[in-house]
C-alpha cells in the first residue's frame, strides 16, 4: 500500500498517515511499534511527555535489524516538553531524547506547547510530573518563545533534527516566529476533528507553507480514556462515530467511522497520527486513502464544527491555569 | 453621575465606560468629543488608524480651556498602527500622535494589531491606506512583537505614555510578552459581544491582571455600517438588539437594548467604548451603571455566544490575508 507524503518547508518529506505514541504504554511500546511497521506505518509521533521514546526506538531498531525497513524509510517526530524551554535545557534534552530513540537523528522536532515551565531535572522527574511539579503547582518560567525556537534551529544546524515545528500554537504565535526564523516552521500539530475544524488556522498554515498534523482526530473519543480531569469536557458530548454524516459515509464506503474521520482530515491535506493497541484497527487506521469522499460529504462532516476543544491546559490545571487557546 | 473605574497593573486608573472614536468623522470629531465631555464622558479611545486624533484632542483642549475639565480628569487611549512596528518608527509615530492630541501625554498606548506591515511614510499615506499599500497589497514586515513592545516600554520610561497594552492579541501572545516585559501589560482591547463572549480569554486576562476593553459591543450592528468587505460577515446575522434575553432585560429595566449590551460587559468588569454621533444615545450609552442585571440574566445573554467574530483582517484582506485570530 502507498502512503502519501507531504512536502515540508524544510525540503524533507513527511508521510500523511502515521502512528501516534500518546497513551501507548511504555511496557508494550516496542512491540506495538514493531507491529505497526510490519503493517506498513512509516511515521511515529512521539514526545518526551509520552515517556516511551526509548521503547519506540527499540521497536524501530529491531525492525531495521530484522531487515523490514531502513532508517531512512521511517519518519520520527518528537517534541520538547515545557520544562526544557531554556536554550541550554532544550539542547541537552533534545540530545537525550535523540539518544533514547537511538536512530541517529530526529526527522521532525516540535515545541510541544507555547508555554515554559520551570526546569525539573529529568532524573528527578517522576512520571506523571507532566504540567505539575512535585508540590502540585504549575510553575511558569519566563522563557520567550524566541529563545526556544532558536534552540530548535540549532538542532537543525547540528543535524540532530531535519525539520522543526511547533504544536498547539495559534496563528499570531506562528506569525511572530516567522519574523525571526532562520529555518522555516515546517509543521504545526494541533487538536483537530470535526467538532474543532479550524478552517482559518488551516488556511493560514497553507498560505505559510506549514504542514498541519491533527491529534485527537476522533474528538471526544480520544479523551474519554483519560483521567477524569482530562475527560470531563468530553463526557456527554455525542461521539463523532455516531454523527450522521460520519456514519452514513462509513456505510456508503464500507469503512469504519474512524476511517471516515481520518480520511476527512487527509483529503483536506491534514496529516493524521491515530494510535491503536489493537492489530486490526492498526491496519484499518492506516488504510485511509483507499476511498475518496465527495466535496459534499466532506462539507457535511465539517458542518459538525462547533469550536469544541478538549485539550487546553486551562481546562484542567490547578492553581496556575494556562488558557493557551483563548 | 459616577463613572466606575478599573485599576490598571501600571497603578493608574481607567474609566470603565468611555467613548470610542472609531468611525467618528474627522470633520465633526472635535465637536462630538466636546459634547461627550459635557455629557460626562471621561475616556476617549482613539487610534492613528481612526484619523481623528488631532480633532479629538481639539475637542478636549477646548473643554479644558472652557473649564469643563482638567487634563487629569480625562483618560486618553490611542494605538500604534501596523506600519510603525519597528522601534524607530514606533517612537517617532508615538511622538507625532502625542503631539496631535496636544494633551502632554497619553494615558494608555496600545499596539493595535499583532502584525507588522512595511513602513509607509505618514506624510505619503493617503487615507484609507489602512492595511493595504498604494499598490493594493498587504506587505508584512519582519518585526517581532518584542521589538514593538519594547518601544512601548520606552514610551513609559520617557513619560509619553502612562500605561501600555495591546489590542487584538491572543492568550499565547500575551503570555509570551509577559516573559520579557519590564512594564506590565495593563490592558487588552478585543472584539467582544454576546456572540463572541470569550470567557477563557477574559479569565486569562483576569488571572494576569490585564484589564479588558470591549470593542464592537453591539456585534453585527457595529459592522453593518462599514464598507461591504467588512460588513459581509455581519449581513444576515440576527441583531443582538432583537435577541430574546437582551430585549427582555431591556423591557424589565426600562433601558435600551444597547444599554443592556454595554451593561452585560461592565457587570463582568469589561470596559466599553461605544460611539455615537447622536446626543441622546451618547447620554444613554454612558448611563449603563444605573441598573444591575441578575446572574441568570447575564448568563442568558452569555448563552448567545457562538464564537462569531467579525473583525479578523483575514476575512477581508486581498492578496496576503492575515488570519490573526486562528
Amino acid at each position: 500500500m502507498s502512503n502519501p507524503i507531504v512536502k515540508l518547508a524544510s525540503g524533507h518529506e513527511m508521510p500523511l498517515v502515521g502512528f501516534g505514541l500518546w497513551k501507548v504504554p511504555k511496557e508494550t511500546a516496542a512491540e506495538t511499534v514493531y507491529n505497526a511497521i510490519k503493517v506498513g506505518y512509516r511515521l511515529f509521533d512521539g514526545a518526551y511527555d509520552y515517556q516511551n521514546e526509548k521503547e519506540a526506538g527499540e521497536g524501530i531498531r529491531k525492525a531495521i535489524s530484522d531487515g523490514l525497513i531502513k532508517r531512512e524509510d521511517v519518519f520520527i517526530t518528537t517534541k520538547l516538553w515545557n520544562n526544557y524551554h531554556r536554550k541550554e535545557h532544550a539542547l541537552a534534552m533534545a540530545k537525550k531524547q535523540n539518544e533514547a530513540w537511538g536512530l541517529g537523528y530526529i526527522d521532525l522536532f516540535l515545541i510541544h506547547f507555547p508555554c515554559a515551565l520551570k526546569y525539573i531535572d529529568p532524573e528527578l522527574r517522576r512520571y506523571p510530573a507532566w504540567w505539575i511539579d512535585d508540590a502540585g503547582t504549575v510553575a511558569p518560567d519566563n522563557v520567550p518563545i524566541r529563545e526556544t525556537w532558536e534552540a530548535m534551529e540549532t538542532l537543525v544546524d547540528t543535524g540532530l533534527a531535519r525539520s522543526i515545528g511547533v504544536s498547539n500554537f495559534q496563528a499570531q504565535s506562528l506569525y511572530d516566529i516567522q519574523t525571526y526564523a532562520r529555518h522555516p516552521i515546517s509543521a504545526l500539530q494541533i487538536e483537530h476533528h470535526p467538532y474543532l475544524a479550524q478552517p482559518e488556522l488551516l488556511q493560514m498554515a497553507r498560505e505559510n507553507g506549514i504542514a498541519v498534523t491533527a491529534y485527537s482526530s476522533f474528538g471526544p473519543q480520544s479523551f474519554l480514556e483519560l483521567p477524569p480531569a482530562f475527560a470531563r469536557r468530553a463526557a456527554g458530548i455525542p461521539l463523532l462515530f455516531d454523527a450522521e454524516p460520519v456514519a452514513s459515509a462509513a456505510a456508503k464506503y464500507e469503512v469504519t467511522p474512524a476511517q471516515v474521520l481520518l480520511r476527512w482530515a487527509t483529503q483536506r491535506n491534514v496529516a493524521v497520527i491515530p494510535k491503536s493497541n489493537n492489530p486490526s484497527r492498526l491496519q484499518q487506521n492506516l488504510d485511509v486513502i483507499g476511498f475518496e469522499m465527495t466535496a459534499e460529504e466532506l462539507e457535511a462532516i465539517s458542518g459538525l464544527d462547533r469550536g469544541l476543544r478538549f485539550n487546553d491546559p486551562g481546562f484542567y490545571l490547578p492553581n496556575h491555569p494556562l488558557h493557551i487557546f483563548a
